[in-house]
């Protein structure tokens, strides 16, 4: 692992750095906040949405100091493995910035695309031996992609997760255009990695809060829909809010990442 | 209108009182509280489910205290037109203590079931003639068959009130045995009283808040999903909670009282 930079940040550090992941056979880069004098802490692992790297978030969530306040740390992974010689693709919502947190199995996509080994096994391994970090209290949130990402993968691994949350997730991949041709492309079954179809069949036994904006110019593209009519049909715990005027941007992310940094605080105290 | 009790509480004062009502032609039962040193206060209706009268929500959904904090007043309609000249029906979800709050324009029941116009119009005239609260601020409430009045009176009456909320509502009726044999034999029309429908039809444009219990035995009852559902596709403002492990009860209602109460007072501010 090396460290690309390391600034002081609401008393605690936020950091960059990089590490070669056997999950995806390249070089990945990642974002730690540490809040200060907290050994120990739990961590929050935040999934980015399409086409950001580490960085997006990290510069313009302001979960910072939420995390400070609750002694928290966040963990700012990529979106996908990169690289001139890691197959792309011309669309900003496939290939490289657009890994679906799914370990592809399909044609070129197989040798790299592994991020759903890489957030839930490579970079923990490698952030949990370099820093000192509670692996027993993680919790996961992400942002549309990475909203999918951590809905599905709180899903996946019940019991590795003490609490999920989500901005303006794509929850519903099988029925959109944001999911359907990448997860195809990927796997060959969208319905494998859907969140509604993942919470219909096998549930999810963490708190778990939604927040969307109703000004979200991609919100026909969530699938909210669907999943709000299928966390009622199976009775699951949950907080759906539809919060008016928001969009899709990092300035609805902020406005709410307060609260769900103390949502996750509460379940990882 | 006479008092029949009148007793001090959290500062304030909780009263039960009786008037003639013109829209149900009986006399009429109701609770209202009023807390201390706030002339001019707002008024958040709290409308009850099958089987109760004004009585129920009064005694068991401990709201008084955070009302008295909150300055707002409560008022606590009864739930049908009673009397042994009204017309009843042998079960419990149907007649006295049921009248879903419809104006019927069908057989026996057009004569005295007209809660909408009670709710809407003869109790208003009356506290509002009675009490020092202040008519350009209410907000309304609800717990099951309530919570399907509150709903439906809110959008039934955009302006009328700055924000609705609801406890384990009825919200899709015209598909459940909660709303379909009823409204059909009160209106002849239960989708023209059905929550999800207008709301997918004409829409909701003031704040919502919805608590349901996820061990609450009448749950496929309420059509929740259909309604989350219907929240999602018309992106509705909205905070629709799933709460872990609550029932039907009063217990699960006063858990949340206070979230509801901070809720509408925020509003009536």
């Amino acid at each position: 692992m090396k460290t690309i930079s390391e600034n002081r940040c609401f008393g605690g550090t936020q950091g960059v750095y990089c590490h070669a992941s056997d999950a995806t056979g390249t070089e990945m880069t990642f974002g730690l906040f540490v809040p200060e004098g907290a050994p120990g802490a739990p961590v929050l692992w935040y999934l980015s949405g399409l086409t950001c790297t580490h960085e997006n978030a990290m510069t313009k969530a302001g979960l910072q100091a939420w995390a400070a306040e609750a002694g928290v740390a966040v963990a700012f992974p990529d979106t996908s493995p990169r690289g001139d010689d890691v197959p792309d693709d011309e669309s900003y919502d496939m290939g490289q910035g657009a890994g679906f947190y799914v370990d592809a199995t399909e044609g070129e996509w197989a040798r790299h695309f592994q991020m759903e080994s890489y957030i839930l096994s490579d970079l923990p391994e490698t952030i949990f031996a370099a820093f000192d970090l509670d692996h027993t209290r993680q919790s996961i949130t992400g942002h549309s992609m990475g909203g999918h990402g951590a809905l599905t993968l709180a899903m996946k691994t019940p019991g590795r997760f003490r609490s999920v949350s989500a901005f303006a997730p794509i929850c519903n991949p099988s029925a959109s255009d944001w999911g359907t041709p990448q997860l195809t492309a990927y796997t060959g079954v969208p319905s494998a990695h859907d969140a509604t179809v993942l919470l219909a069949t096998g549930g999810i036994d963490i708190p778990l809060l939604i927040d969307a904006g109703t000004s979200d110019k991609f919100y026909d593209k969530l699938g909210l829909d669907a999943f709000a009519a299928a966390l009622a049909m199976t009775k699951t715990p949950a907080d759906l809010r539809l919060q008016k005027g928001y969009d899709h941007s990092y300035f609805f992310v902020a406005s709410f990442a307060a609260d769900h940094m103390a949502f996750h605080a509460e379940h990882l105290a």
